[in-house]
Parts: C-alpha cells; sequence; structure tokens
C-alpha cells in the first residue's frame, strides 16, 4: 500500500490558505478607484488569489496550464452513454492535435494543454502534448464490481499529481483542470451522490446527450451503483468503487497544485465531482479551487453548492474537455489585473 | 433640423444582417467535433457574429475598440448619487491615463479605448486616448425640463457616431461600449421606464451606491420626470427630453457600427438604455447587438428582457466604464474562434 502512503503524504503537504493576505487584498480593494462592490462577484476573486499565493496583490496568471485527464469506463457497457466508447481516444487526440474545442480556446488564451492518459481504452498517437500514465485500459462495470481497486485509484491519483508537478516545475502559476472520457458523467453522478447523500434523479443527467431511454438507464445505474456500495467514509475507497481513472488523476492533480501554493480552475461535473473526493481527503483544499462554470449537468450544481462555490459563469455549458475552464480564465486573470493596476482612491 | 436631418441617414444606413449566413454558420456549428448544443449558450454567438459579417466563418475580433462617452447631468442637483459631479471628469482623466478599471481590463485584452467628452462639467486633460466632442457642459435638469433639445441630442448623437467612425475607419472590427458620468443611472431608469413602459420603480436602482433615501429621491425624480414627458412616440425626443449627452453619443455609436457592419457589445445600464433608443429608430439594428452582461441596476435587466438579448456574464457588475463589455469580450472572441477552427466531426 505504498501508493496509499504516498496519496497520504500529498494530502499533508496542503497548508491552509493565507487568512492576512486575503484580508489585506480585501482591504486594497476598498481603496481601489471605484465604487465598492461594483465589481460584483469578482471582487471575491481577488482576495481569494492573494490568499492562495500568500501575497497582496497577487500575481496576474501569465503561465496558465490546462492538464486534461483522459480515461474509459467500464459501465459504458450499460448504455449510459449516446456516444462509442471509442470517441474518447478520438477526441484526446483532438486535443493533443490541437483541433479539439478545447485546444481553440487554449490556443487563444496562451493556455498550455497537456492531455494525461491515465486509462484510455486505445491510446492516442503520442504527441508533445501527451502524457500516458496509463494505469489501466478502462475502469471496470461500476455497476457490478468496484471500478478500481485502491491501489489502482491510487495509482491514478498520483499520475495526476505527477502530470500536475511537471506543469508546475515547468513555471505554470494556474492550473485548469479538465477530462476526456465517455461516460464519465454516469462516474460522476455517482461521487456526486455519494459524498453529497443526493439522490440518484437528482444527480443524473443526459451527459454529452443521452436520450431519454438512456437517462433512465443511467439513473438506473447510479441508484444500483450507489445501493450497490452502501456507506463508506473512505474518500478513496468511494473513488475507488465508483469513480473513474480520470477523476481519481484529478484528485492529485488539484491536491499538488494546492500544495505548491496553485490555485485550481475547476471546469464541470467530474472536476466538482473529483473535488468532492479530494475536499474529503483534506480539508484545507477548498481554499484553493475556483469554480470557472456552473455546468447543465445536475450533478454540477449539487457538488458546487455542497462545495460552497459560486461559478462564474452560467452558460449551460457541457463539454468538458476543460472548456469551461478556459472560458472563465480571462475573469481569474482580469481580477487580479484589477487589484494590481488599478488606481487608488487618494490618487483621483 | 440639418442635424436631425443626418440622424435619419444614419438610421437608414443600417441593414439587416445576413439569414444566410446565419444559417451557414449553425450548419457549420452542427459538424464541429463535439457533442451539438455542449456550448450552450455561446452556440448561438457565432451565427450572430456569422449574420453581421455576412460571411462564415465571421473574423474573430483580433482590433476591438472601446468607445467610452462621458457627460454630465444636471439631475445631479436632485441628490441622486452618492458621487459630487466632478467624479465624472476624474473617472474619465483616469480612463484616459489608463489607471482606470476599464483602461486595465482594456490593456489586458489589446482593447483600444477612447473616451469621448459629449458634455462633461469639466474637460478632462487632452491625451492620446480623448476625443473632445463637447455639446454643452451637462445636460439640464430632467426633472423640471427637458435635459437637452432635440438639436443637441441630435449632436451629441452625431458625435457618437462620429467617434466610432473614427474608430472603425482604423481598423476596429468590434465595438465595445460603456459610459462615465455621475448621475447618469437616473436617466437611464428615465428612458428605459418610457421606452419599455416599466414603472419608476421597477427601473430605478441604487446605482453607483445611492443609500436608501437617495434611491427614494431618485425614484421620485424618475417619476415625477416620466409624468412630465408623457406620451411620446419619437423617440429622438425622448431622448432629448429624459437622457444624458452619452446616451445620445451611444446610441450614435451603435448606428454607425451596425451601418459598418460590425458588431456592437454592450455594457450596463447605459448602453442598454441607449440601445432602447437606438432600436426604436432602427429597427434592424438588434441584430448588431450583443448584450455583455446582466448590470445589478434593475433597469438594465428591464431593457435586456425588451431588447430580448441574454446577457453572457451575470456577475453582479455595476461599474459602468465599458467593463462587463470588457469582461465579456473574451467569450465573443472564443464563440468566433471555436466556429473557424474546430475541427469538423467527420475528421474525428
Amino acid at each position: 500500500m505504498t501508493d496509499v502512503t504516498d496519496v497520504a503524504s500529498l494530502v499533508n503537504a496542503v497548508m491552509a490558505t493565507s487568512q492576512a493576505a486575503r484580508a489585506e487584498a480585501a482591504h486594497r480593494q476598498g481603496l481601489l478607484a471605484k465604487p465598492p462592490g461594483s465589481l460584483g462577484r469578482l471582487e471575491a476573486l481577488s482576495p481569494q488569489l492573494a490568499a492562495v499565493a500568500g501575497c497582496c496583490p497577487p500575481r496576474v496568471s501569465a503561465r496558465p496550464a490546462l492538464l486534461l485527464a483522459a480515461a474509459d469506463h467500464g459501465v459504458h457497457a450499460q448504455q449510459v452513454s449516446a456516444w462509442p466508447q471509442a470517441l474518447s481516444t478520438a477526441i484526446a487526440s483532438g486535443c493533443v492535435r490541437g483541433d479539439s474545442v478545447a485546444a481553440v480556446l487554449a490556443a487563444r488564451s496562451a493556455v498550455r494543454l497537456v492531455v494525461l492518459d491515465v486509462g484510455l481504452m486505445t491510446p492516442p498517437p503520442t504527441g508533445p502534448g501527451l502524457c500516458s500514465r496509463r494505469v489501466r485500459a478502462g475502469t471496470r462495470n461500476l455497476l457490478v464490481e468496484d471500478a478500481m481497486t485502491q491501489g489502482e485509484a491510487a495509482q491514478a491519483l498520483l499520475a495526476g499529481a505527477d502530470a500536475a508537478g511537471d506543469l508546475l516545475d515547468d513555471g505554470a502559476d494556474l492550473l485548469l483542470l479538465g477530462e476526456v472520457g465517455i461516460a464519465n458523467t454516469t462516474a460522476a453522478a455517482c461521487l456526486t451522490g455519494h459524498l453529497t447523500g443526493t439522490s440518484p434523479g437528482e444527480v443524473t443527467g443526459p451527459g454529452a446527450g443521452a436520450d431519454v431511454a438512456a437517462l433512465h438507464r443511467k439513473t438506473a445505474v447510479v441508484a444500483a451503483a450507489l445501493a450497490r456500495v452502501g456507506p463508506q467514509p473512505d474518500p478513496l475507497r468511494v473513488l475507488a468503487a465508483l469513480g473513474g481513472l480520470e477523476h481519481a488523476a484529478l484528485v492529485g492533480a488539484m491536491l499538488r497544485a494546492a500544495a505548491a501554493g496553485v490555485p485550481v480552475l475547476l471546469d464541470g461535473v467530474s472536476t466538482t465531482a473529483a473535488a468532492l473526493v479530494a475536499v474529503r481527503m483534506c480539508p484545507a483544499l477548498p481554499g484553493y479551487l475556483i469554480a470557472s462554470h456552473r455546468s447543465s449537468e445536475p450533478a454540477a450544481g449539487v457538488a458546487l453548492a455542497h462545495l460552497d462555490l459560486a461559478p462564474l459563469l452560467d452558460l449551460d455549458l457541457r463539454l468538458g474537455e476543460g472548456s469551461g475552464a478556459l472560458l472563465a480564465l480571462p475573469l481569474v486573470q482580469a481580477a487580479a489585473a484589477v487589484l494590481r493596476d488599478t488606481g487608488l482612491i487618494g490618487e483621483l
């Protein structure tokens, strides 16, 4: 169980964010040459960034990076998705190649994009943007058995931490998270339902386009899987039983970023599900998390409410691939720039 | 009445947007390598940009420009604002100098910013970002008399059209609009109330920070002004009676951009009030307008609903200065980039 021990070390490396820097940023915000509160919800963002950075004003992210964790799902066999499983690899390949939606958006915002293959059925062609840390070719079918062993989940988690660590070592100052994985909204619904105590009907949605029949099947699968696993206080066991390899990798990535004092920009329902797992492991983590958008997938709203995170965007996005995080990134940078560069009221 | 004739020519120069290009863009959107509809409300944006440009895919704005119309208001004498009138010039000066919130955000997004002084009480110091087309030093008090003559309103409108025209001639491919003017939310509430038939209580808000007593005064002023003017079908007369010089300039700017086939990104409550005037003059205009955000000022929501525009952001912003338009700009550019650059589904 060396991997499980390593997970514990990673969790313990996350320190609480700086309340002193947060207070200093809130004070500075009050001195800016604008009516107090006039930037609305953006005004909560720069104090959070200061708290994470431990200084005021915090940096304006100049080297953001997007880690896209990619994997396949045994539960795809239950016909919970409108799409063939092979699409996971096709999308991941588009991200590596540079013509997926995520790649187009990342290029616009000068975001470095890395695809982490932790368990696609078929590996995508190699490329400079691909990091291969395959734990297994897809998870097991979570309806009938645990999707991963605890060891596999820990291995995927540490792969995510390592991939994030490589980006941070290379200068990334803001970590965007996203995923690729056909059928992973089923796993995300299971994780969200289990970790928030919400009913299957409230956390299950159409994902990338399930029709009514598929949505019924999907809800029944989530209900049966939750019943199979039952109460379980250990978040790593919940993750192994119900999650995906990419969810595990996302947990590791956010813990590693937090341990390095770097803020994390979440995307949609899979990243918020992973955040629920990570926060259960590490109560200091929420201070590092920023919610980019409210996905139209219902589990995302449930998770955001549970995490007490207010999303920046609400555009009915449900693409995944980190697209919501990429779209919200300029708002995060803008909040920091306003705090740093706007003149003070006394200077008017 | 030459100016009024010139306004009519400007209105007549606006053509309907291209439904063929819109349909082509919607078709192309359906071929992109992503689940249909998965980019949510962003998916309405690129067909609109195609319709405005008359081609598909439409350009991704590379030279956006922000026109900030600035003026003062006679109604300030009614104590409707928490701020001294001199702050208008101070804020406009910060925008010219480069350390206002708008200037900071514009610099981040490579947006050219021009302040158009159409009637501040005190002109700001000159600078390369200032365009001076002063019609008069502030409007008259709209509570007791018409804020402008029709000729003055037309003159300010044409000043806005000219300033926008200069930006377009210089290569601007997307026009962001904003304003500076202490007490201008009172005028915006009057315009919105009159042009949408909404009650004073529903269109009047705290603006840049009116306290409860000031809000009561402000609502009473709006009610009395609407009663003073009464029914009036001519939008130029409504504008002259109840608006500000900056509202008039914004009307002209949006008409000129539309006439040139360039999309217009609105900001908060003053720009939506100006849009109500402009749309009443020119029924073809709405196809050119994009709503950046829903200001927390109530008249903004009323106007957006009346204009049938869905705002991109909803962050409780109420700063003005074009700040919401600047924050939403990356979303507009992203929507166009996704349509142009994402691979097609058949290529997967």
